[in-house]
């Protein structure tokens, strides 16, 4: 099954792409940045950096927090984040349509049961 | 300037995207795996093990490899990698198109100059 990502740079530094959007619907679900972050493997202070990011590159916030104490506070979509998960992933259903044909090909060409080495072999 | 990446997962650890296709530009232009290393920053090994990965994953080669000496031997796409990198640029070309007015709309939420924080700052 083959899943197609987006990433974008908006602007140089400051992508957006999967992971970005995943802390946003995890939050949306969770109201939380600690829980968001563990259900993605990530450290709290990477998912606040995260958050951050987003909040400081759009003209409004994606997030709100409340600071809290030792767990972390917590946080609620706003509805600018809302839209922002809605575009991006209508965004990533536009793009698999406008490329399916071509990924079909590319699938017709690989092998059915993709050889597999160890890490260390054939070097 | 937005830049969109494309990255899709042909099968579920092999994904194929922007660095794999731009190694088989390098070797397409350079002839060389080493080269192509250098010019993206990477070690010889994992070119080599980039260009070994697609070698497998697919019916056909992508890249003929000559070992050589201490340089690492010469490289040349195969016409069947000619192919790939042109598939998956016209996909991107696609997905661009696909998604540009939703990208435009995300633009004109961005900040014109987004606030820069030090990393240390605020936590």
């Amino acid at each position: 099954m083959t899943r197609v990502l987006l990433r974008f740079y908006l602007s140089p530094d400051r992508p957006i792409g999967p992971g970005k959007i995943k802390i946003l619907e995890s939050i949306r679900d969770g109201g939380s940045i600690s829980e968001a972050a563990r259900g993605m493997g990530m450290s709290y202070r990477s998912a606040w950096l995260l958050v951050d990011s987003m909040n400081s590159q759009f003209k409004q916030p994606v997030v709100n927090t409340t600071t809290g104490g030792s767990g972390g506070g917590s946080a609620s979509l706003t509805e600018f984040g809302a839209s922002v998960i809605r575009r991006y992933r209508a965004m990533e259903r536009a793009a698999r349509r406008a490329i399916s044909k071509d990924l079909a090909a590319l699938e017709r060409d690989l092998k059915r049961t993709p050889r597999r080495l160890p890490r260390s072999a054939g070097l």
